[in-house]
């Protein structure tokens, strides 16, 4: 079974490597895939964001572990949780919690049993320690409720509200690619009943007119507005970057308005 | 059968593993091999540098998914180029043509059939809807004719030029590695007639006599100019970096001359 | 056989794509992982510091190639290390020697045998050309002293030396992470005997008082001090940045005092 990794450890430091190698130590046969690596230091968010719209692309039974763990070593719990198709590792801390929003779990287990862990459990890395272990032994077909015990819920974190009136939505934005396109937290679907090219895109003192259908639709050099790869509305600049041109940070207010 | 994958979508968002479970969510059994994904964004000709210099090193048969695309989502074609002992998948775009320098291609493939796509495809991200997933049917058996229909030509960029007299070849920086050092478009042939220790090798104000073994030849901290691992000459400064110490860049002019 | 690759090359570069090229062109079915390709460049003490504490995560067998080079292509020797449960593969410029602290090696094999090296061996990319092929083919079953000539020893670094008295231990910063922790070459060893709310941390201005279980036991924005993943005392901030907090580098002194 593949198991995937995504964490804020970044690149220098060998931590997803020592990782890895608990997890071939302990099952010499799993397949194992970097997701990223680089979600920004401690950015739950960020890590849930990523997590999110990456696991529809992955086979049925996947394990996707997940460590951005502002808390370890605290009384914070470690968790699996399975669901349709996949099972979810990593803190309880909401970075778990947006996968979920398409698939209800079907049972959420608190990572108890140390038998399944490395010993001893060291306070600062449980990434090697819990979470790389239980995944190796999950893939080996270990039994969930063997690796701890039932619990109820899980701490979830909320996608940013949208504000809508009959003309507009405001929404804001959630991510910023290595491209500087930013993308918001307005859904192809909170669009839908709007014709594209009714549609203007206001970001401060910028206003795009209509959803194009691709970057190449406009000018290099110029602003456009599509949906993204993610389903997102996304703002860019065709061979530029959004980002630096617009100075946009996370968090940034996106309104849509229009007028039928 | 191998993957690999070179993209400019670098390390901090999870495109490059999203592209991963889309290859193994066909193909459980693909190998897949990251080439680089620091890319610099958009710049075709990079990417198209390091896959030229890195297919020899790879076994018969290999796939390599090239994804430098500035143009996705707009009528450029998506490829398959077959050549002898490997395929190229990638934007019609040039970013694959270097690569063909030394071995002709046998076929050229427009790739047009969607049933070997994911659908819908998004305008934003063929590496993920297009390339990935005809990688992994390629890999497991799929015939090329299959995937679309035959091309006569694809786009290519030209090797940049040299200017050679009797005495002088005239090149330029075309790549610089980690290490700062300064990568040309003058290969070994080019300067092969001349003994190495008659030749004179220029960059801006800075002269170096003659053509070393390897960067220890000379003092720490001194310039060498050497052949390098891609067969070109390289201006490096030995446990130092040449880039950060000359200020030079990319497009520079780097001239060789002799006097025999 | 598992082959894990650490190296000073960075991620933009193909150059650790190409060395897996040559693994896998020789050995179709070897399985490597990256450990760390994040290593300051030319770093030799920084590359011997990771690897050194990832050895013992990896299972028995585990072949650890190590290419952080600065006389690549000089008289330097490469070098195959055969030691209970791994082998090491690496110039011979100390960037192994941390790793047998606790194991002594059994064999010590000069690479000079050019069979299982590429041919022509460039002056410039050894892990490509000596390593990576040496790697794969042992990986393959090939004979240690089939590989090379015995070598009686090899270059070692030494482990920043402490000062203790009766009463306080002087060590230094040798590692910092993404997250900015300073991680010391104090061991929990070199503590063990002091209560540890009797101990004193101190780094330059800075006091800390006592050794925490882990970062949450202090409030977010607090320095704390404790044994991390690797067995060393570390200097944190909880949900904070120590280094850029405190502007520390590596070699600066850290104190531990104590009075009973």
């Amino acid at each position: 079974m593949l198991i995937t990794l995504t964490t804020d450890f970044g690149y220098q430091d060998p931590f997803v490597g020592i990782m890895k190698g608990v997890i071939f130590s302990i099952n010499p046969q799993a397949q194992v895939i970097d997701l990223s690596h680089g979600v920004p230091a401690e950015d739950v968010f960020a890590g849930a964001l990523l997590i999110q719209h990456a696991v529809r692309y992955f086979p049925p039974g996947t394990i996707h572990v997940v460590v951005v763990d502002p808390g370890v070593g605290s009384s914070r719990n470690a968790l699996l949780i399975e669901c349709e198709g996949m099972y979810l590792l990593g803190p309880d801390n909401g970075v778990l919690s947006l996968a979920l929003e398409e698939r209800r779990p079907r049972r959420i287990i608190r990572l108890s049993n140390a038998t399944y862990q490395l010993q001893p459990t060291s306070a600062t890395f449980h990434g090697r320690d819990i979470f790389a272990p239980v995944a190796a032994h999950l893939a080996l077909g270990t039994a969930p409720e063997i690796l701890g015990r039932s619990a109820d819920n899980l701490i979830r974190l909320a996608w940013p509200k949208l504000v809508k009136t009959g003309r507009t939505i405001k929404g804001e934005i959630v991510y910023i690619d290595v491209f500087g396109n930013l993308f918001t937290n307005i859904r192809a679907d909170d669009l839908a009943p709007v014709p594209p090219d009714k549609l203007k895109i206001i970001l401060g003192n910028l206003s795009i007119h209509g959803l194009a259908q691709n970057y190449a639709a406009v000018e290099p050099g110029d602003y456009v507005a599509l949906i993204n790869s993610w389903g997102l509305l996304e703002i860019a600049v065709y061979k530029g970057h959004a980002q630096k041109r617009s100075g946009a940070m996370i968090g940034d207010k996106v309104e849509v308005a229009w007028d039928l």
